[in-house]
């Protein structure tokens, strides 16, 4: 079975989130972490096997570490079938593996710095920003419900994660807005609520022992 | 015929790098297009259909745009067969998936912020440094001569790519240093070097058209 290092309302919730919508989270054993947060609270946790004390972290049957939320729900999603993802060679393959990468090499950074009021021409220059980002989900959600349009997949779980977790950081976009409702409308949220509270349960009685 | 959008020694150099190897580069339909460079030389070009006017850029036989190098370099190399990374289910795919998203999601970020003096607690706190780049290519790379082990992978291309053509910023470890010409013995340099010289000459004919 293989192990992820989870920690409450955090990167990694969008895989609790991932794997409840799958029916698969028994098949994979969740381990909850401490992590260092924004707000200064936290830290790193020796039980955490990520090198760099992040989350998420999936280790494999095979004993294989796997770091970063797009590859560790893409290696999921694999592991229980593609559940929620296109086959390789069918038609949708280029535009889910377009937006898995966009997710960490495009996303990320310019919510960083959009949360942390940097501005610099070296992360415009790489990554653009808020606007653009804005109309690259525009251009996509225009035609259909969902990334790849009419079917919800692991892209539209990593992409509108930070949308629901950082509701100040959404475009006022009314397409944009509309996708993250969707999205969220498929995922069960009371149970998500209810997980994250037993996680963050488990984590408070960790560190008071 | 899929179509690549492609600047001569850009990001998207390492794309042209990988079909050569496959021995697929006559089987993509190559267009060289002008990019923003940082030194301020070059611009967006027209003709070039991602919509921030960036390379690489893929258009697929089903007309869907891919972007993002990690995302081009598995779609091409699943389009001709997986011949450079293991199929799913395979005992490294976990490894595989963490590397590709490592490299837009980590690796790409800490680079601009090293190549351009930038440093701000929030890019840190998201992405660490050059340092703990280094920890995590020499742990893998302690292992075997590649990133999966024996054999060199598409993630090995990509890696290896950033350091083959910004020397200045390769890490003082000789076990990186090792791998990166590795790697580069295994593309070839010269075919490499013809194909981008007679891109450049083609972008600089179209610009004195």
């Amino acid at each position: 079975m293989p192990t992820l290092y989870h920690s409450p309302n955090s990167r990694s919730s969008r895989v609790i989130a991932q794997l409840m919508l799958m029916g698969k989270l028994d098949e994979v054993d969740v381990v909850v972490v401490d992590v260092q947060r924004h707000d200064g609270s936290g830290g790193p946790d020796p039980r955490n096997p990520h090198p760099e004390g992040k989350v998420p972290y999936l280790v494999t049957d095979q004993g294989q570490g796997i770091r970063e939320s797009a590859a560790i729900m893409m290696y999921l999603d694999e592991l229980f079938g593609q559940l929620l993802s296109p086959a390789i060679g069918a038609p949708d393959r280029g535009a889910y593996l377009s937006w898995m990468a966009y997710s960490g090499g495009v996303l990320d950074p310019v919510l960083v710095a959009a949360f942390s009021g940097l501005e610099h021409p070296a992360l415009a220059g790489a990554y653009r920003g808020m606007s653009e980002v804005c109309t690259a989900l525009e251009i996509a959600l225009s035609e259909g419900d969902f990334l790849l349009g009419a079917s919800l997949s692991v892209a539209d779980i990593l992409l509108a994660s930070p949308f629901q977790w950082a509701p100040h950081l959404m475009p006022d976009s009314a397409i944009i807005k509309s996708w993250v409702e969707r999205v969220g409308r498929r995922l069960d949220g009371e149970a998500i609520g209810a997980f994250e509270a037993q996680a963050l349960s488990t984590l408070n009685a960790l560190e008071d022992a």
